[in-house]
């Protein structure tokens, strides 16, 4: 074989396949186009009206590089979390923070405690700085606070990672709760505390944001409640020293002009972001309505899907998942053991809903043999 | 002091000042906006109207995930370049494949070999991964091939980074130098031969593709000779297995769905981009001639830009730049020893040369204290 530029040991050992699977590649394999999306937890309700225009209203300005700085949607998310600038970094979505988060604090071996079952995307991360995962199951369909806690201590975790609420169970823990979590980690272990779906759930899920605390960071996008999932951006909030250690190696033209002034704008209307709020909570309980209608059930949410217990095993859910995907209806599942019972289904538009209420019987009989 | 979570020794070691301060960090500090935005090598003519009136019209749609796989702007590089889409990956510009090269091929410890003076953001991620840089001054105002072959074999450096045509000095090897330079390679040794500027150029420039051998990865952009650069975008082409293996740490929603509509369709518009070479071009003889009437040299570019031989040292051009800057006119200048005798200034639109013709003559002036 002829000679080549050998990779690193650490990315020559990494697998070349990789979890990423987007609806548009399902498509291209089926040949033809779903009927529901309602899949990948985006808000079919789209971005604000004024965030539309905005976006429309700036296209032709994309020849000029974007801010590096990020300094205009950095102003304004610090104003509307009360906080100053200097808390705040932007990145492309959760994502992008997540890849950072790893090279920051996982050296090669270190161990990285996550839930098993929990964002894949993160554990990607994680696999490519060599970090090590321990995963600790879900108990009674939550990330179990405990469990984690148990985990970092007899691994050494330098770094731990929580979704509030929860992806993909759709659960969620009380602040007061994760405050107790907060206050027992030890104070060199990095909390990277996911609340994608923040704005999606009850307020008092959401714990008061304390950047006096070196070991938090807490990420939110606008991907879920804004609707801007496409636009690629997110943010982490953290304590200063921890946000200006980002400086050190983040693409520093990787958030686009575009999303920069979209996230702007998605932020100055909130009056839209209540409408979806609003919309998402009356289609998850249509879902629910659905899945206990076809003896399904339905578990609480405090995102922008429902989970669903079929009520068997993960092998009966797969199916359902597969007699779903066969009729043009696109969701997901999780995987994990005894989550993997579950299918997810996102909450769509009301002509996507009455799809999935029509399709879902027809698919539960066809995993069921009949 | 509290406790905290180190950061791995890696990037605990790195600087926490970074080199990006884009234009609006000047104008915030300042506190008033430049009248001429030159200084970026942006394309002040802007994306093709095809391209603007397409991402008008998809705005709406930013609600769904971009697609991970990148497929229809891969296929659409693969077409253009009469290649196969298994060589072609996508990233967040050139500076995102350039973070991720560093991490797939330089360990600690491990040199780099790039030229004195030549694009930072290189340097920047080569340091994020703990290379150790090995820089070959410019000879003549190129970068010199014969230095950094010597380089490469005195430090067995496994990457090599090279821009044809040049940034910051605008010039250029022609293909079969290139070639030479190639086949000299050790074929352990990884090339990054950035073509950022490739469409603005001698087609003589750039030397056929060849995507049998497994040790060059070209890149390309959509920021520059297309008018995107705020939507970040851009592309590398090489050996399927080289493709491949950025897979395994590429964020693969990294890329949003914007700039993957609006890349296709600015392939699409070739007539549009013929005309915009055209304009640059002419741009540069403006620009040339501004110098020339005020005693200065021009050098030769195959690029947006003109870099300008100041006449005299680093010092005197410093202070030709900022007086410029006080004027309003937003250039940039090289700072390495020997290049730094320059000022750098992109092809703007008409007013804004109108400016800078208006301009310079005051501000050599005040840089010779008169």
């Amino acid at each position: 074989m002829r000679p080549r530029p050998p990779l690193t040991p650490l990315i020559a050992a990494l697998p070349s396949t990789v979890p990423f699977v987007g609806p548009e590649a399902q498509e291209r394999e089926r040949g033809r186009s779903f009927r529901a999306r309602i899949g990948a937890n985006e808000s079919s309700f789209g971005p604000s009206p004024r965030v539309i225009a905005r976006m429309e209203a700036v296209a032709r300005d994309m020849w000029m590089y974007c801010d590096p700085d990020n300094f205009d949607l950095k102003v304004a998310v610090a104003a509307h979390l009360g906080l100053s600038a200097d808390n705040v970094v932007i990145g492309e979505g959760i994502d992008g923070l997540l890849s950072l988060v790893a090279r920051m604090y996982v050296a090669p071996g270190d161990a990285v405690a996550t839930s098993l079952g929990a964002y894949p995307t993160f554990n990607f991360h994680i696999a490519g700085v060599g970090g090590r995962l321990v995963t600790v199951p879900y108990e009674n369909d939550r990330e179990s606070l405990d469990g984690l806690l148990a985990a970092i201590a007899k691994d050494k975790a330098p770094l731990v990672y929580l979704s509030n609420p929860d992806n993909p169970m759709g659960s969620w823990w009380e602040a007061d709760e994760l405050v107790r979590f907060i206050e027992a980690l030890p104070e060199t272990t990095m909390l990277v505390l996911d609340e994608a779906y923040g704005e999606l759930g009850p307020a008092s899920a959401l714990p008061p944001i304390d950047i006096s605390r070196p070991n938090v960071i807490r990420m939110r996008t606008f991907s879920k409640a804004y609707g801007l999932a496409g636009i690629r951006c997110g943010y982490a909030v953290a304590e200063a020293q921890v946000i200006r250690d980002f400086e050190k190696i983040r693409n520093h033209y990787g958030v686009s002009r575009m999303a920069q002034i979209a996230g702007v704008e998605a932020l100055a209307d909130q009056t839209y972001l209540q409408s979806v709020v609003a919309r998402v909570a009356s289609g998850r309980r249509r879902i629910a309505g659905i899945a206990e209608a076809n003896g399904l059930k339905p578990l609480l949410s405090a995102t922008n899907f429902v989970t669903i217990d079929c009520r068997s095993d993960g092998a009966f859910a797969l199916k359902v998942l597969q007699a779903l995907l066969s009729r043009d209806v696109f969701i997901r599942k999780p995987m994990a053991p005894r989550l993997d019972r579950c299918i997810r289904v996102s909450v769509g538009l009301d002509h996507e809903l009455d799809i999935f209420a029509e399709e879902l019987p027809g698919a539960l009989a066809a995993a069921r043999g009949n």
